[in-house]
């Protein structure tokens, strides 16, 4: 094991992260040491860095919450997994075990939880530490080529699935996608997995194309079309589920107005402020509204095995950790298509 | 059969109800006439009068959804109900049948129903007709003064039943409701018969006293208080449920900081306007928000068992027919202790 | 409109069917006729006419429960449907409407329905009566060979779709399909298209192909290897659902042991007689075991709908009803290869 | 801290516990120490010593599910939990904490748990450890004769609890408890606390005279009455759920007989060898049949609520840890009423 690696480092909230050597981590009682093939970007890692959430990260931060790889090394007590082990280490670092969150199989609720790449350290750098009872499991024939389009599973996919599950919607029944970009484009292909009709809302065509690729069968254009009346009409009385991913008030506001009488609205995109609701319509629909984040470590497990099952794959574009500062500008600037992941191989 | 019948007419939106005789109805088909002996007094009877609504009552409407009596004469191939049964005609005057919502046991989101008191003449009158098949049954026994009691049930026993199930807490688990008056005070005894731990919000010292009585563990003044703090603090993390009935924008701020994480309010209350809701706060704590409205046949039927057991009882001020005006005075101006019923003996 | 109609009539219990000619019936109050193109044969129409179950069927019965064609005529009070639609008459022929199951959405529990081909007349006949708010609507634009292939989904299909939901299977999660038959290999469509991942047991390996062929991933002859050992190694434990189509005492013992701890067990195939369970077993597994029959109206809609969409289609084979007598040998000797049916315009 | 301590110990199957001094056991990892105040005695201690379970307990066993009492040691990384908090410690000693059942928020599921007073030594003695995230937590004010009162809670209340919650009666509801035991005592009060309507069934009149103090309003005894029509009769058409304590052929028999059409039968006794169903009857009326061992440490944490704010008492009698073989001999004889307790301070 070598005594240092290159990593990514947050040293200053909203200045360029810095790729330097740092020591490689020990994994503690109930951790894991993961040598990191591959981590995706994501919008919360550029929070992380300008710090500019409420809650502020951990000084000199390694970023990253979608990282990929093997177990090299097992700290104390860990008995289930084995060295050569293929894991993913996710937002959801670690919860106490012991609140009624935890216990309801609800860890992603937990007060206590630690978030990777946030609250400790995570995936943009050559090892990482993982809790051996948090991290997600993955196939251990995956190649590095496989490891490196399945990161964004790890935040990305359990997201939008676990979103999926909160609208209620069942097998047969309409949803709509509301953004097709770095979780909506996974989000379509897991509504079709789940057996949903999907109905797909952006402002680019050819976002609206790739949903239908991925197999939504209606598509509109917020920009250019009555989305709520093009998307009523066509599901005779609107979606029986709805997944926010967009982060405009707009956005928001329509999703519920296509909502089905009846039907729920779920929430993945975290804009800023508040957004205003009718509570009138709300209740003489029937509607619910709620709010989603990232999964238990059950819903990545089954996020993990669509995936695996090849039935879910993100439109991945793999660059090296040294890039790192010019995909955060390219996020800043809403010009990434599908994710963007760190290739520790290249 | 007498030929005609006392009735409170509304004749022109916003004048006062005028008192008159009119024709006894004619049940139709699948349809039953109702000898009226009382009729809660509801705000919605004042929103019909008004005509403030977008969807407008018919014309020389007879308010009132909730109307009890004895079946004086059943229509045509009317088989399960009999001359003599006691019944309620609720808001939910009748649905389609045949559409999803029917078919799925939530006749309340039909959008061909008709509603009592509204779009069809109501409780306001010593006769009404109802239909057959979305009637409350109620127990053959009950005497005069105990159909004075209970008529509240048809509306605000059901709508408060519904709303608490809508909050999905279980027994055991906390509820808050906030706002103590003519929904509120009877929430507090259902959820109590639900097995529910009660905390209760209102701005008069004297609703929460009746709350106390009903059985609330924690009240809290809105006025004088910090409510937030005091009901997190009382019940380690905020209520699971919360019961909006009050019709303020700060009620219902105050519903959404009160929820437990992973918990859900319900709003019955039905305030004029849109309200700013913070969608990051209801994505880090995992916050449902839904409207809900009255209750479906089989809500009704268990709200009024409740009833019919003892363990609910709406505080009940009984007046005549004659009086309607009056009461609907004292609506407006907030002077009404519980709720307000026609007696149609008096 | 003919005065009379060619029918398969069942004189006496065990005789064959009599063709002959016999009245159009008239649809009553809330009914509609039904001119029939298709209608499938069930294993229930060969128990009507052996007139061996408890309950007994109508005198002169003409079964069919699968009958689907346009409506040629509306009864009084029919305002939402219009000649010339299409639909199809399910064994739930009707339920009173006003019972808690009928309120509930559960109208298959109602203890006064009445039944299509059993306890009134069905659909072996060229014309017959359905209820207006309880026929399965189907797309106009079908043409009569979708119609004799769309028969089957009235019973089988909806039978085992609403089996499949009872086993509470999530998408993504492991079902196993017990009897590929009739039934079973619709099952495995509804599955597919449902998200779930199958098992297929049955004694037959040309079922097993079938089962494959529509998606199953692991397959075990009963016959000729360990089910439960095959099944729960390849499913890391056993499956969530179980769905049992088959009629022997061996395949519902193996169901239970094929089930994954907490998963649940629905039973579809009504075989004669009582099986032994093991308490001890089921508890400490947390095993469900629920018996389910045909599905709502809501099931029935949802239903055809997947199959209406392309994703499920029953294996037909057609023939003329001058033959139903012989078809009623072939499933008495178990030569039928998924489901006949009996197509008017032959 | 003595270093040895008395404890009841199982040296041979089916022979007298031992009355011996032994080592005072050491707090591991993630471990308490505890300091027994009082401990129930279940028939599964019984099941324990006499070694009559396929799978066998530890030798030397000291058994014990129940115990109560106040940590005196904290083992290495509890953090937590203090010295002098009040705990109980259950069956579910512990689990894995990363398989699925464990994620789900099942654990009792687990299928690498350990048990406690059968895998591992229990409460039956003077000191005992515990894991610290399994061990129900209670409210440090509780007087030496209130977890005197409160240990059977830890198996016997929490056990029945959950068994109800998998009834999936709803408050308002009815629920049969069948056999008013050990078990079925404490699950009439909690059934009342739940909301749920209550019918009793037992063999002894004095039971049901319990059952009816507790709150049930219909009781039938199985030796001297058709339970079954009594039942359903008083209940209009059966329960909704069934409870089922008792550990005949013939209570299991007759709780799918009482169920409602589309009710549920939870089983948490465990009878030897297996019953027969009907699969026809559970098909044509929807029944449920499911097994319940136990509950969660969320149930545990929430039936331990019920007890502490009074709802639910145990009937309990105290004696000395010394005549634990007389309290053995007692229940083999069904001579106990309610639940023993052993009384460390006696």
């Amino acid at each position: 094991m070598p005594k240092t690696m290159k990593a990514a480092v947050s040293k200053e909230y909203g200045k360029p992260l810095v790729i330097e050597e740092v020591p490689v981590p020990k994994p503690g009682k109930n951790e894991i040491l993961v040598k990191i093939e591959a981590c995706g970007v994501c919008h919360t890692d550029l929070h992380a860095c300008d710090g500019d959430w409420p809650v502020k990260p951990k000084a000199n931060l390694i970023p990253g919450h979608e990282g990929v790889g093997r177990i090299v090394e097992l700290g104390e007590g860990v008995t289930h997994l084995k060295v050569g082990d293929v894991v993913g280490i996710p937002w959801l670092y670690s919860a106490c075990g012991h609140c009624e969150h935890c216990f309801g199989g609800w860890e992603t609720l937990c007060e206590s939880q630690e978030n990777g790449g946030y609250s400790v350290n995570g995936g943009f750098a050559e090892y990482a530490v993982g809790a051996a009872d948090y991290v997600g499991i993955l196939d251990k024939n995956l190649s590095h080529q496989d490891l490196v389009n399945i990161a964004p599973i790890l935040c990305a996919g359990v997201t939008v699935y676990k979103g999926l599950k909160m609208t209620e919607a069942r097998p047969g029944e309409w949803v709509t996608i509301s953004g097709i970009g770095g979780l909506g484009h996974v989000a379509v292909q897991y509504a079709k997995a789940m057996g949903l009709r999907i109905a797909a809302v952006d402002v680019a065509d050819d976002k609206l194309e790739l949903a239908k690729k991925y197999g939504a069968e209606v598509v509109a254009n917020a920009k250019t079309e009555n989305v709520v009346e093009k998307i009523r009409n066509a599901t005779d009385g609107g979606t029986h589920g709805v997944l926010v991913t967009a982060v405009s008030p707009k956005a928001f506001e329509q999703a519920v107005a296509l909502t089905r009488r009846g039907g729920t609205v779920a929430m993945n995109g975290l804009p800023p402020g508040e957004f205003p609701i009718s509570i009138f319509n709300m209740i003489l629909n029937g509607i619910t509204v709620r709010g989603s984040i990232v999964g238990t470590r059950l819903d990545l497990q089954e996020a993990i095995n669509f995936a695996q099952t090849g039935r879910v794959k993100a439109h991945v574009t793999a660059t090296k950790l040294e890039n790192v500062n010019e995909v955060f500008d390219k996020m800043r600037k809403g010009q990434i298509d599908g994710r963007m992941v760190l290739d520790m191989a290249q």
